[in-house]
């Protein structure tokens, strides 16, 4: 299944910009950054229990915000795209 | 049906803040802005279309990307969040 995630994290915080990071080279593990602070993951019940428990590891939860969205099987139809194309690596680094 | 909307827009780009306190007072018309640039909206396919149309028209395509996600009636157990429940208004600013 798809599962979205998304993640509010203040990088001029201390600390901010490392968890980014390690947030976005977790997710890449299971899928692909789609924005900034957003990434898709393609992953089963098991890997997914994991990944948030991977994920709430990482993140500071008295200051981010992290939130997941099951978009099951047939994402593909469910999901649309304007504006830039963009790929990002693990860096949050923009490549064209 | 809910709609995710994410929207990644360099703030830093002349026009990039205004662009999205528009995105963001827009989707308000429709639902909640759950993080900084992550909109949940509530609607029916002719509000979706016209709401799509509204956006684009903001936007700058050559430098924004703008993501749609359906998440459908039965969304409530879709979605799971951790860390800070922040409530923003429409200007972005974090309201406690």
């Amino acid at each position: 299944m798809l599962v979205l995630i998304t993640y509010d994290v203040a990088t001029s915080s201390a600390g901010g910009t490392k968890r980014l990071r390690r947030v976005a080279k977790k997710c890449l593990d299971h899928g692909q950054r789609v924005q900034h602070s957003v990434f898709e993951c393609v992953c089963d019940a098991a890997t997914l229990a994991q990944l948030k428990i991977d994920l709430r590891n990482i993140i500071d939860e008295e200051q981010d915000s992290l939130r997941f969205y099951i978009l099951g099987k047939n994402y593909r139809q469910k999901i649309e795209h304007f504006g830039v194309k963009e790929s990002y690596d693990v860096e949050g680094t923009l490549m064209f």
